[in-house]
């Protein structure tokens, strides 16, 4: 049976969209409760400016009072030198922050849009991100957001991920994330990418990260794992929006991509029902339905 | 470009599950507008039992004050002689109701609660309903439900499935419908019972109807393609829910099949902007969201 890595990334992606406050304690239950499911790799907050995402200004607080058994990879978003200053502390007592996520676009206008700097300049500011991590003995995880399609400039060429990717296994990520950040990729187009960044690329050190604007999220992992693709992101209940399409569901629920993964015949290490007890928790803090169909059919079953 | 077959179920599977009553004129509106989509073969109501479905009470009223410009071929649901007498005479004045569907199902257990008899005495009912429409000239296509999961069985052996359709074939049906009532199939499956199909049946007698419920309709749609299928089902706005999944999504959604298919390649003749705006129709009328991801993600731009 063929293993598969699940990188929930719902404690930090979906909740920094949320227009409810949640306070620091629920998302301790939260990513408590998304490890005793089985989760072993979380992407649990961010060291963004508290400015720019006042979700994820109490990061650090979170970090701090995070107490969880169970060994897993929890990894934070670093945008910057700065936000690896205030980071690196907390890892000397926190063993479960393992890994620093950094994060690029294929496009040049998402990237001036999302971060104010051109990607050339993106990956410059990882360098010091990235040989601060290897130092302080982190992992590194890299994301190519817009990677099929860009809100700005439409379809995005195959051929400007490439040299991201190597780029960033180059500066030392175990693994990059390939990005379907506003969910208008199908099969045909994952096939496309995936393809060519396996010509050079050991498909084991690449990641699937798809929304489920268009419902196209399952078929695309499909995709993906028919060409050797062996991780996913995804997000607890669906949790995540996206902006470009108020009211539309936004990454790959972590259920659906369960459900899937079981009833395909893959190992992941994750248990649906208990899951679900994690989004039943996380519906009631965010105060509206979740995206995830399997939530939605299965949510009158949870034990 | 290959060329795929769309049959539009929502006017008679969507609205019967329906609790907002729906008048005459708003259906006979939202069958125009989806004609002037581009569908071209649509299943417009059902000659049920009143009592067993009110919702489909004004079959004959829907059927008689249609108007409709465009040629398309228009389906009606027929369960047994008594209906085939009913719908006969109508058959005489309106041109577009080429076809009769019949249905049977699976799953033994299924077929006992849905239609109260066994998948036998079933297929012995469609005998002289298919007698009586090849008679008047009137195509007929043929339903399967269950065939993949039953709500009461479980998962259904792929060889119970394989003599119906033949079985439905020889009885004079132009194409066998395929369903995944519950919604709960993923391709691996699709990809059990569409091989044993296809080893014997040439594939473009077959469709696929198959519901999003747990979010696996477009994946399933794909594995069936690969297998040389033509032909889905699906429902305009996603309508149609699951009875035995309280809220949560039914029939594939035409507008997110239309999508998947535009993107992946395919030909088929709808233009997804003007379906939308049947959408829009009818969601005023029902008075709930669609289930539809594609519409939700672009329904503000609807022009």
């Amino acid at each position: 049976m063929k293993s598969i890595r699940i990188n929930e990334v719902g404690p930090r992606d979906g909740l920094q969209n949320e227009s409810s406050p949640i306070s620091v304690e629920d998302k301790i239950v939260l990513i408590q409760k998304l490890v005793e499911a089985g989760l072993k790799s979380l992407e649990l907050t961010s060291m963004v400016s508290p400015k720019a995402i006042p979700q994820l200004a109490d990061a650090q607080d979170v970090l701090n009072k995070l107490e969880v058994q169970s060994s897993f990879h929890g990894s934070v978003l670093v945008p910057n030198e700065k936000g690896m200053e205030r980071l690196l502390p907390l890892t000397k007592t926190k063993p479960f922050i393992s890994t620093v996520a950094v994060f690029t676009a294929a496009s040049e206008s998402f990237t001036q849009q999302n971060i104010r700097c051109s990607i050339e300049e993106s990956l410059q500011r990882f360098e010091s991100v990235c040989n601060l991590a290897k130092n302080n003995g982190l992992r590194i995880r890299g994301y190519i957001s817009t990677s099929f399609y860009c809100p700005f400039e439409g379809r995005v060429d195959p051929a400007k991920v490439l040299p991201l990717a190597r780029r960033l296994l180059d500066m030392g990520c175990y693994e990059v994330s390939i990005g379907d950040t506003i969910g208008k990729a199908v099969p045909k187009e994952i096939e496309e990418v995936f393809s060519l960044l396996t010509s050079v690329i050991d498909p084991n050190l690449l990641a699937g990260h798809f929304h489920d604007t268009y419902g196209m999220a399952i078929a695309n992992v499909e995709q993906a794992l028919r060409l050797g693709v062996t991780s996913f992101d995804s997000s607890v209940g669906g949790l995540g929006g996206c902006p470009y399409a108020p009211g539309a569901s936004g990454n790959l629920a972590t259920e659906d991509l369960v459900y899937f993964l079981d009833h395909m015949g893959f190992d992941h290490g994750v248990d649906l029902q208990t899951l679900m007890k994690a989004t039943s928790f996380i519906q009631s803090k965010v105060h509206h339905a979740m995206p995830s169909k399997v939530f939605q059919a299965l949510r009158g079953s949870i034990k």
